[in-house]
Order: structure tokens, then C-alpha cells, then sequence
């Protein structure tokens, strides 16, 4: 115990990482270098690919009104599994390793199940290990109620693991290994010139994650920005590990040199728009619109209010995800007999396109830039909301890839 | 909390009887049942059929010398798959259930990781339930080490669960559900007249279990005779449940009214034969010969010496499990060389064939039956041994069935 504690690194791998006996062996090796490196390693690891949506059907097949605390209970297993294997895999190339469950470290958490929020994490245990020359395999994705019952982080949630435990171990860096080798400017698929960003501010991030760019989950964004957990996103596939930095570094805003006024173009098809058309134009009619939404858990993203000609109606327009489309027009149904509008218009025919830097902060001529891009292109702006680091349009879905290429052109974002 | 508590049940279900949503649906109709009839009720869940091999096979493609509480904690994992299906599936009908992981209890084991034996079971966390009115689905198989890792009690370890957990609730019952009806009078697959036994007592079952008739495992059997715990075994699939005790009931003898000589005609096919022909026949021969393989942990079952012609030397035949004949004949090859026996003779081709009964213990005659039976047949006997209760026979594979079928005649076992 006299040795200086050796630097810590926390690897979380993904469900296609681990998916499968070959593959767990690669993720132990690129492990196994890591520790070669000189670092003590608590590693992160999903369920198989596919494996939690087949216990979640399952739940949802014997009763869709389920217990939550039991569909956790149900969720959480794949997880114990891939864990237990990589354990052995490590062992097996004379890393000695052992698996913990979420509830054994413990992670504990609210009694939030399905989506609970990491309350602590006590890191002793594995640090025990650790010091003993045993490296940690965490499940993740799960946790401990106040009840003592398993819970779950919601979908994604093993990269909050992963950020969370590098908090609380104090790590020096998270690397959260993917099918995808970083985080890039805008979707490759559409634009070919998209380029992978080095480093990429917590707040960007955040906003890329939200808006669709799934390579890290926002709530593990949001926790690595709160701990400032340097975390890297990375491939499991090409063979280099966290040290070389070859993927994108999110990161402390203060540590990106190279500054730039836009990072990327995000999009999000998940959207759906709903137009009340000639509402009352007085005091109190947005708060009857919304309140019944928000308290039926149905969340509003962009509002915009439009003065009619005639100066006492307006059209409210908003927009909420695909998923809770339905839901809304219900709720509205049901809650709207005393507003008095004319009628209500849809459309779920829509994206949204954002452009998001913090580099807006100090320089105007950003959202311009963005309005006359879109109308050089004939493509008509439906809604705009702003941020402080970001610019979103609702557009009609036709112009999605348009809108997004003219965009990372215009912004100078295009790679050689 | 001022009524009297209820009388208790355990129910346990294995893999066919949870293998799938509608088939959980068919067990917690069952349970609900049981409650219906006045019961708190502990149900014990297996893993769905082929999960627990799908598990334990990816262990082992990792790697073949995988540390076992790795092995646990991925094997264990199916288990708490249908414990939250199950507790889902009596919700949904009326019946107010909350799953319990073997640590939750906790079932409390000792270390041995893969073979584990029940420690201590506390039951108060599920008795605060039962007076709250929830009833409990617990995961077999598993439990809780001194250290804190999960642990498994070997294969078939859920009838071991279920056992001790009734034991420790007191429960009036523990009714083992499973795909065949109850324990019968001898494999009805050879004989087309074996009879359902009613009742059968702890004694005995623990010499069917032990040669090869898989209703129940061994140390579930010995748990229940040392607590004295009533236990059924019965079909989850023919819609009866077990206050009609349509099933096997193992008890105590006492509790058998019905005497018989022989309740059963048990045979099993996992023997291998080993002679060592011409060992010098003095003292310590013996001890040279088994203290080796006992050594390197090979059961050793029946063992017959028969003195030969010329007085100084014998032949020494004894049996094996066949998963262990080639590793017995490695420990003899060496370990024998100063034995100086003639040369090792070996048979694989054949069959242990027993007839079981307390009945035998207050019976002379039982034996003799037996010899003249199969010599009637021109069976031969190659070795023989008995216990109080039970008289065993090997004999050549290929009169398996004919030896069967005349005993259980013989000794008036056939039924209408």
C-alpha cells in the first residue's frame, strides 16, 4: 500500500462492442493496454447488442402497465452478463479483473426506476481492488434504490455510468468506446465533407446530444460537464485506445485552442408541429394552452406566437417529439373547449436544423448567416428558436439534407 | 397486523414451466389459485429452459478455466429474468408480488462458487410483505456469498432454493412444479405400467434422485428430510395445483400408510466398470488403489474384491461415473506402478439397476427376489452392493429394459 496510487481511467464499451465472446476479447485487450500504460482501469460495459430490447419486449409482452421496479429488476440482467464475461476475458490475458453489479459497489440511486439519477457512488471497494492489482468490470446501466431495489438509468444510461464512476474516482479521463470513431461536424451520411472534431466544449456536446447526434447520452453529458470529467468518444473497432487521443475529446471550453464560431450542424426528425390558429389574443391563453401539456409529462420544445391581421387573434405555434404527438392533440382535445380557437394545423412533416458553436457568444452574424443560407436555397424557416450557443429552424423534412450541406459550407466546416 | 398470519406455500417452477410469456401467464394462474385458497405464497423461479446452458456456454467459450464467481454472477443472471416476468404476471391478474434476487433476502451461502450450499435464509423481509398482502417471486439457483458475490448452488439448484426457503418460512408445503406429474414406480418410458406414487418418503427419494431419476436434485431431497419439509412434486401443465396433492408427496415414512417392500425400480446408466486384474492380495492393496482417486476427487461407487483361484493375488472391480473413467484410469496409470497387478480391464457398456424401499429394512427376501428374478432372464450380475434401503446391481447395458420390466413385475409394482 506504500506504492503511489496509479492514475485512473474509466472504459465504457457499448452494446456492439461486447456483442459476442470475439468481441469482449477485443475490448479486454485494448484494456490490457491500457493498464500495460500504467493506468489502474474501471471498465464500463453495456448489454449485448439487442439484448435489453429483448427483455424489454418481454416486459412489455407479459403486461404493458408493468412495475417499473420489476422491469428494472428484468432490464438490468444483460448487463451482469457481459460484465461477468469480460471479467473472465481480462483474467484469461493475465489482467486480473472482477465484475460488480451496480448494487454491490454500490451506485446508489433516486427510486426513479426506469430512468433513475445517480445520487453517490462509493468508490472504495474497487479502489481496494485496485490497489491489490485488480482492475474493475462494472455493469452498467443500473443501480441501487433507497429500497435496496435494482434500478435503471433509461436507455443510453451506461454512459452515465461511466462518467459518474469517472467522478467519483476521480479518473483522469472517461473514455466512452462506440461504433463510431467521434463526434463530427454534422452526420457524415449526409454530408461526405463532415469532419471529426478533436475537441468539442461540454455545452456544444449537450446540445449535439439532444438534438439528435446520439453518440452520448445527455444526461451523461449534462454529469460530465457538472464533475468536468474529461471524456473521450472513441471506436472499439480501430484498434487504438484512449491514450493517443484519436477520438473527440469533450471537454472544458478554456482547454479547446483552436476556436471556432460554429462546431456543428445537428438535426432532429423527432418532431412534430401543432398550430392553434386564431386563438384569443389575451392574457393567460399560452398558460392554458401549456399547462394542461406539461402536466400530462408531454414536453414542448419551440413556441412561437404570431400577431394575427386583425390584432385579437394570434396563432400559437409549438412543437413536441414524434412520440408524444398523439398525446398532445389528445390533451389539447380535452382541455381547449374554453379558448375559443378557430382550429388546430399539424404537421410532423418537419426537422429541425440547428447550428451550434459557442463561439456565438461573442460574435453576432451567426443566426444571419444561417437565415440567408436557407433562403439562398428557396427553403422556407417555419419556427426559429435560439440559446445562447445555438440556432434552431423547423423546415420542412424535403430539405433536410439541402438544408444541412449549404449550412456546413457556409459555416466553414467542410474537412479537405 | 392484528390477524393471525396466514398458512404458507412455496411454489417453485422450473425452466419448461417458464419458458415464455404465456407459459408464466399458466404458473401465476396457479399461484393466484393457491392464494385464492387462503396461502401467503413464495414462488421460486428457474431461468426459462436454455437460458442457463446459453450462459454457461459463453462462459466457457471465454474461457474453459473461467473463475467461477464470474461464472455466478453471468449464470445467475436468467433467474432474475422470470422472477420479474413472473412477479409482472401476478400483478397484471390481482395478485399483489414483488420479485426477490437471492441477495435481496438474502439467501445467505458459503463461498463455493458454482456448487454453493445455503447457509441461512432470513425470511423477515419477505414476511413484512406477506402482511402487507404482497406475495413473493424469489430467483432460484442463487444466493449470496460471506464476501458479497453471487453465488450458485449447482445445477437443478432451484429445487434446493425452494426447499430451504419453505424451511425457513415454515411453510406448510413446498410444491416442486415441473414438466412429468410426480415420482413413478420406475421410468415409464421402459415401463409402460409404472404407477404415480403418492407419497414417498425422504429416504427413498434421495435413492431415486441419487440413480438417476431426475424428478428432484439430491440436495434439495437431503435439505428436506434434515428440516422435515413436506415437498410435492407435481405437473405445472395438467391445471391442478398442489392442495389437491395430485402430485408425488415426499414426507416422512411415518406418514405413509400404505407399506410397501420395494417402492421403486431405479437404474442408472452413468456407470463405468474398472478391474484390476491380479493384484497381490495383502494388506493395504486396497487403500493403494482408492486413496488416489479419491485424492483427485473421483467417486468412487460400488466396489467388489473376489479372492482368486491360487490365494495370493485378486481381482478388484469397481465403478465410476462415466464423466470421470478417463481421468480414473490416468490416476491408476500413475499411481500403480508399484502394485504390480496383472493388467486393468474396462467396460463402459453397462447399466446400474437398483430396487428401493424402506420396506427392505424389516424384509429379508428383498435381494434374493432380485438375483432370482434376473437369472430367470439369464441376466448376469457383475457386481453387487447394497444399502439399508436399496439393493444394486450392475449388470451388460443391453438388458436394461428386460431387467427393469421383470423387477417391477416381481416385485408387484405393475399397475392396473
Amino acid at each position: 500500500m506504500s506504492a503511489a496510487a496509479k492514475p485512473r481511467l474509466v472504459m465504457k464499451f457499448g452494446g456492439t462492442s461486447v456483442a459476442g465472446v470475439e468481441r469482449i476479447r477485443n475490448v479486454a485487450a485494448l484494456v490490457k493496454r491500457e493498464v500495460e500504460n500504467g493506468y489502474d482501469v474501471a471498465v464500463v460495459v453495456s448489454a449485448m447488442s439487442g439484448e435489453t430490447n429483448k427483455l424489454v419486449a418481454l416486459t412489455r409482452e407479459m403486461s404493458p402497465l408493468h412495475d417499473a421496479r420489476e422491469y428494472d429488476a428484468i432490464a438490468s440482467s444483460g448487463e451482469n452478463v457481459t460484465a461477468g464475461l469480460t471479467a473472465i476475458a481480462l483474467d484469461t490475458i493475465g489482467v486480473p479483473a472482477r465484475s460488480w453489479a451496480g448494487w454491490q459497489i454500490p451506485i446508489k440511486t433516486d427510486g426513479v426506476h426506469g430512468s433513475a439519477s445517480i445520487l453517490d457512488i462509493d468508490p472504495k471497494g474497487i479502489e481496494d481492488r485496485f490497489a491489490q492489482g485488480t482492475m474493475a468490470v462494472v455493469a452498467g446501466f443500473q443501480g441501487i434504490s433507497p429500497e435496496g431495489r435494482i434500478t435503471t438509468l433509461g436507455r443510453g444510461g451506461s454512459d452515465t455510468s461511466a462518467v459518474a464512476l469517472a467522478a467519483a474516482l476521480k479518473a483522469e479521463r472517461c473514455d466512452i468506446y462506440t461504433d463510431v470513431d467521434g463526434v463530427y461536424t454534422t452526420d457524415p451520411r449526409i454530408v461526405e465533407k463532415a469532419r471529426k472534431l478533436d475537441k468539442i466544449s461540454y455545452e456544444e456536446m449537450l446540445e449535439m446530444a439532444s438534438l439528435g447526434a446520439k453518440v452520448l447520452q445527455t444526461r451523461s453529458v449534462e454529469m460530465a460537464m457538472i464533475h468536468r470529467v474529461k471524456t473521450q468518444v472513441l471506436s472499439s473497432f480501430d484498434g487504438q485506445v484512449g491514450a493517443d487521443l484519436p477520438g473527440t475529446l469533450v471537454c472544458d471550453e478554456d482547454e479547446i485552442m483552436e476556436k471556432r464560431l460554429v462546431s456543428g450542424i445537428a438535426y432532429s426528425r423527432d418532431e412534430a408541429k401543432i398550430t392553434l390558429v386564431k386563438v384569443p389574443d389575451r392574457p393567460g391563453v399560452a398558460a392554458a394552452i401549456f399547462s394542461p401539456l406539461a402536466d400530462a409529462g408531454i414536453n414542448v420544445d419551440m413556441i412561437v406566437q404570431n400577431v394575427s391581421d386583425d390584432g385579437k387573434t394570434t396563432d400559437m405555434t409549438f412543437t413536441t417529439g414524434k412520440a408524444d404527438f398523439e398525446r398532445a392533440l389528445k390533451v389539447l382535445e380535452d382541455n381547449l373547449h374554453d379558448i375559443r380557437h378557430e382550429r388546430v394545423s399539424t404537421d410532423t412533416n418537419v426537422v429541425k436544423v440547428s447550428v451550434i458553436g459557442v463561439g456565438m457568444r461573442t460574435h453576432a452574424g451567426v443566426a444571419q448567416t444561417m437565415f440567408k443560407t436557407l433562403a439562398e436555397k428557396g427553403i422556407n424557416i417555419q419556427v426559429i428558436s435560439t440559446s445562447e450557443i445555438k440556432v434552431s429552424v423547423l423546415i420542412a423534412a424535403e430539405y433536410t439534407e439541402l438544408a444541412v450541406r449549404a449550412l456546413h459550407t457556409a459555416y466553414g466546416l467542410d474537412g479537405p
